[in-house]
């Protein structure tokens, strides 16, 4: 066996070791507020590309409504957890772009990496997943070549380009740039409680396809009041201090466990309280929406 | 050469001939009523990539009308046979969720498999495929992990899950589950028909983006009327027994044959009957929509 | 070492430096009117896939609204360059489809591919990346198998079909077909200008999501201004030779140089000087919209 050949395999093991012990796994997930009607997306896929031609590219969502924070944070709650450890996300809803706010990612304790603006994107994430490390984006390396002269595209320029040259193993976390102390910014929100015979919550987001209602009760809260399928669930939905819907509804584990266009309350697939119309639209019907100002109250017979 | 080398290469030429002897390509494409603003169809993808980052994820739309089991079926018809066999596809257009409806597997005669629910979403690809095997997806062993206590998303714990499995040769066709017997439940629909001098048939989809009007005529059934390009086309659309648009227009090879506003019949890349206007919208001008509801009368002079 | 597992580790060399010496990467990025809404991309994929497995599938937008050429020669300016030398785009933005426009690809002094009708859609990047090489494509050759007798849809046909196999390597550039004079069919445009103390030029686009004004006036030719961050810059928007906007703004490194609702001149991500309003939306306030009939004027005190 011959010199050459023999570092070739050689290098070929070395490197399928060097993915396996990587705590990165060549996977990007973009987040974003940008839509998909111009080049914005596909730009920071172009740069991630450059990078290295070995990475997986996927979407989160880029119909983020423009400049919503909160539901930007939101969306990465939802969806993190069902990737693979290692996997890097960038999102990218940045009002303040240009300005003061810090530049990071954040280490989730379950090993995932996310490349975001410290603007409230990481409220929900940081108290569910955990922090590890967050680290501040050393722009002087991280940076891509020749963007100095635009001020307003970090999502291609900083962003794509720090994510993909970590996902690919191009750098370490360590050389994403210096270590922070363990916080982020939060945006304050309601959280869930049991109030006497009553839960009180708030309502982070609907299901936006459908109109369903989700709350932030989870169903291990919701079990203290010891609800059994079919028993009435008493529920009042305020904005600030306005009652915008009184109604009854029963407890179900199914849609199909109620008639088309009644009301059922059920626990959705992030095992948090909910609230439906089977074949309907409860969001539209009720005229209820969602974010910090949006509170629920929730109780049985 | 030592024998871990020798281990090395035959375990690369066993994986390369493992993928190549497998009916299964590593591909998956995703359909769902979804839509892309939220993080369900991200989490989908994320199983997948959690089951084998080999695999290669691709959508076919998100963006079905929700509950539009018909418009499901009829998008797979469009799209299916021009994959490479060995294509995995999940469609998640699910009204029934968490109710008695069988989760299933189809092979088609072509070598492709869908996964979904069985609730009219196979109607026209077992027809126009053909039915080689289908197998009940068990869900003792084809689910995600930890996810029992969840009711209402079989589309990330149970499809997207068995599909990544089947797709990455995890398991087996087989081992998705019981063999059921060759049917499906179909949604009735009108057939196309020669009557006298005139074809009846119906109005499948319309081509959203132009607002053409595709009906489910073949070429060769239309041929039997033996027009020429430039032969004027007797059009009556009803909705019901209503007549919604009745008109002449000219039979033509391509749009710019006709001028620009003016309406005309032709084949469609689907080889079908279609009507549409030159550079507008023939559905939005004549009010002309889609659906079992929806038929056709031709007739040359 | 046996002559089998020779030829297995040679053909591995092999295929990995052809892979290197190629000027095609196996990336694709696609750009249409069709919509999401339908299955017509999935299509131009599955074929792509059915020419090579190892293909990376990417989208610019399929958002391009119907028939707007312009629009697609713009996203094309706006993207093409981040992505790596090599990558193959499509781009199926195609009112004439089926008559006699000519079906090319061009090659760009920078070494991207762009698969599209000659239609106006190089307008732009011919310009800005220079012509290297156009080819016309021989429909003889590059067709897909049994498409002949559709007309209508050259996108999965023609064009992803083709894309695919000059991506893959299938094919070289020189088998695409019969090379070209060195010129596109390209669409008439204001040219931005200095005018005494002026500039001209005009509004290719609107950065949609947001309501962004992007003018086609480079920072470079606005510099001849003299202008600093604070500087008051007067802009006169006019359709044909409307007024349609005339006010004053600061010219601002940043949204956040501004209060919330008040606008501002900046230089975009592209270079170019824009208008904006911070957190509002310019376009829709001033009922700005863009094309070539759109025209601007700025100058400084």
């Amino acid at each position: 066996m011959n010199k050459n050949l023999r570092s070739l395999i050689f290098f070929t093991v070395l490197s399928l070791s060097s993915v396996i012990a990587s705590a990165q796994n060549k996977i990007v997930v973009f987040q974003s507020d940008f839509g998909l009607k111009d080049g914005a997306v596909s730009a920071m896929k172009g740069v991630s590309m450059g990078v290295s031609t070995d990475l997986k590219l996927f979407d989160l969502t880029h119909e983020i409504p423009a400049y919503n924070i909160w539901e930007a944070s939101y969306r990465l709650e939802q969806t993190v957890r069902y990737w693979p450890a290692g996997t890097v996300f960038v999102s990218v809803v940045d009002p303040g772009v240009g300005t003061a706010r810090k530049s990071v990612v954040l280490k989730t304790k379950s090993g995932h990496f996310i490349v975001t603006p410290d603007n409230g994107t990481l409220t929900l994430v940081a108290e569910s997943l955990g922090i590890d490390e967050i680290r501040s984006i050393d722009e002087e390396v991280n940076r891509r070549k020749d963007s100095k002269k635009s001020y307003t595209f970090h999502g291609r320029d900083v962003y794509a380009f720090t994510a993909a040259r970590l996902a690919a193993g191009v750098i370490t976390f360590e050389q994403v740039g210096p270590l922070l102390p363990k916080q982020v910014v939060s945006i304050p929100y309601q959280q869930a409680v049991l109030a006497g015979k009553a839960i009180k919550g708030d309502i982070p987001v609907l299901d936006v396809q459908y109109g369903n209602v989700w709350t932030n009760i989870p169903q291990t809260l919701f079990d203290q009041l010891q609800p059994k399928y079919g028993d009435i669930v008493h529920v009042i939905i305020r904005y600030k201090d306005k009652q915008i819907y009184k109604g009854d509804m029963p407890y179900s584990q199914t849609f199909g466990g109620v008639a088309e266009g009644k009301p059922l309350a059920y626990i959705n697939s992030l095992l948090q309280l909910s609230f439906a119309i089977n074949m309907g639209d409860f969001g539209k019907i009720y005229h209820v929406e969602s974010g910090a100002d949006w509170s629920v109250e929730v109780s049985l017979n």
